[in-house]
């Protein structure tokens, strides 16, 4: 693969998909990797859904927040939060437990590597963050569990719209020790 | 670079930084890469703050959570939340800007980033979550921002005490379809 930075910068959102599937190989070398992502306290707070089912799929998207989806990808990989990791508390860790932020940061680990997995594998991938209430009925998911982000994974159809990737510049986001304050 | 795979699998928290400093040419290619990190409706909620104020450093760290350091990481950024970009529902996007579950799956985001491009470079890395109340006063955050993950950058001592890297395995994480509920 080229260098990572690279890889990075090439990782994107993709909005329409071809019919092609991605082999199960392929798919478990991206769970492999994002079995190695970190997590709060190494806890590892995750299950894995792996969806195929078309009807599953269509409902996943649909339900989710934004995103512009003129075609499914052909698999959906839902990272759960496992209700058996976490307090009721936000933060911290009581009994190798962590709270509820520490999993959302959590989660969000095997997703950034799961799509950046994929793509030095010539795969194409979208992050989306479904209607929780939604996934977990369709994936059966306990009371306690939280489906709050997902990843699609496919082969991009060629020539097809593109949204222009834009990014704000470093000199507006970065700032040295301290925060000049806006209030 | 080595395939991402060998990357993300390398990728560690560092309990131990020897005395020798980040170039600031380095820095600056992992807040690049930072920069192309994925956001909820590409929001990008985050400010960087760079931290290498050996006292602030120090507050920081032992503030955090977990983390059993012996040693400081001679930098620290911080993706702050910047309140400007979340509203004060918990989920969805409302006038281009996004709830605070949302807001805290995108700063991870960064701090994935960040550590792999770090690792790629050479550059060793650790996660941590410091206590928000402390992390804002340091870096003299806005009311409204959020200040609740890290990352140190820095060179590991060698022959020092590691931890032995342990995941669960994949047979015991994965779901087709479904999740077999335990409740």
């Amino acid at each position: 693969m080229k260098d990572f930075a690279m890889l990075a910068r090439e990782r994107k959102t993709t909005y329409e998909f071809s019919n092609k599937e991605v082999s199960d190989e392929l798919i478990n070398k991206i769970l492999e990797t994002a079995r190695w992502s970190p997590s709060s306290l190494n806890s590892q707070p995750w299950k894995f859904v792996i969806i195929k089912k078309k009807s599953s799929i269509k409902e996943l998207v649909d339900s989710s927040y934004y995103g512009d989806f003129h075609t499914m990808p052909p698999v959906i990989i839902i990272p759960v939060i496992d209700g058996n990791y976490i307090t009721t508390g936000q933060r911290g860790v009581k009994d190798g437990k962590v709270g509820l932020t520490d999993a959302y940061l959590s989660i969000a680990m095997p997703i950034m590597n799961m799509c950046l997995q994929a793509k030095d594998l010539g795969i194409d991938s979208c992050i989306l963050t479904p209607n929780e209430a939604t996934a977990k009925r369709i994936i059966n998911a306990s009371k306690k569990d939280h489906a709050v982000i997902m990843v699609g994974l496919g082969y991009e159809l060629k020539n097809v719209y593109q949204k222009t990737r834009e990014r704000k510049k470093l000199s507006e986001l970065v700032y040295h020790e301290i925060i000049k304050s806006d209030d």
